[in-house]
């Protein structure tokens, strides 16, 4: 199993219509379309909806180091509504302990404005994870 | 219309299986039961989902004063994987100015075991909402 | 050693006119009588004044489980600018885990109003701090 | 006045040895010797210390701008315990609204390691400070 194919049973996020476009150790992008399931009651996209598609590149990107690595803590601060287009999240390593690890992700739209920005800190579990024999990490 | 009415326009929350159970200027009380369609990879609730419901909680207890809010920055700490059950998540005040709002809300599951804490900050702008005329805030 | 000796070694707290005044495990109360010293270019407490005041109650509560607690991320919301008289900090577990544990600290002044909001997540080490012996913890 | 300046009337930051390099709307440079008066019971650095020296990157950067900026919230992650040398804060913008806006500091020790990661939002008041006229800002 790869790790793509490992985070295509992330039900929540596949459900979320968010595709994980490329992943490696300490890097992911993954996007979304924004559709009308996507929108809050003031017509923007829902907070969560963001969150949901930075926690996935998030998620790929410190996992593909092989240990299942669980969120401790997430910010999120949100820059401009947008109620349409596409929603691209990147994820870059910041700092990575053996223990901890914490990641940024950026949210642009399709005309590359930052949406929001999420940082995140992980705790890396000794667990290595299924598609590690395969992906040689 | 009321706010309870509003929020059934929250797509994602809806979208989520989210349900606004009470409402009031300063405190919300929302649910959520955990099916499959909420599981990340590991199988456990995916943050984006406690993110979503903590959040439809928080924007309806800040929305509730009547001024449109609009969330600035939040962050969520986890403390416990779940698989199954019912997740609550109940927002209360923290400070509210006339411009900035600060929240909390107690993601709980139905053993009352503390799955995540969400702080979260609004900017509350001048445009009243649809519902104030009707609920008299 | 007593826990509160132990802490009269951290300096910079020391420096800044910070006492701790109370500390059992999951618990600290710690007060800064507000002098010229701690004001910014504003004339109002500076956020990081604030913060030690709140930190150290915060490191206090943790490490008086007897291991030693490493700061993971700390956030802080301003609420109020003081310019004189007494702030509080008064820290308090959230969620204690073997590996993690979240505390929050509220900062009042001797009005008891709230001046800010402290939420922080620690890493617990398996070393053992040199008052655990005596307190019995 | 240059905001050179107006920062030497920060006090708390003078105080604990702080002295600011650069600045520039959008972007400072700070840096802090470290003696024993910043350390803590541990004999590391002390949160608040770190805290402090980028709150003042942070304040100089936002600040320059010309409108006072009210700082809202701020999480800092640690990365590395350090007890000697100097650490340097360098604040950039994020992303500036009318109202509010984010910056991030990066802490860094003379060997160019990353100490700790600081993000920040402020509130932007309307009022002037007093170097603006002087710096045409």
């Amino acid at each position: 199993m790869t790790i793509k194919e490992f985070f295509k049973n992330d039900r929540y996020a596949v459900f979320s219509g968010i595709e994980l476009l490329a992943v490696e150790p300490g890097k992911a992008l993954a996007k979304m379309d924004i559709c009308d399931m996507h929108l809050n009651a003031g017509n923007v996209v829902q907070g969560g909806a963001i969150f949901t598609l930075a926690d996935l590149a998030f998620a790929a990107a410190v996992n593909a180091y092989g240990n299942l690595a669980m969120s401790v803590e997430t910010s999120i601060r949100y820059f401009k509504g947008v109620g349409n287009g596409t929603l691209f999240a990147e994820a870059k390593a910041v700092h990575v302990h053996k223990k901890l690890a914490t990641f940024e992700v950026h949210v642009t739209n399709q005309a590359q404005e930052l949406i929001a920005l999420f940082t995140a800190t992980a705790f890396r579990k000794e667990l290595s994870l299924p598609f590690v024999e395969n992906a040689g990490y």
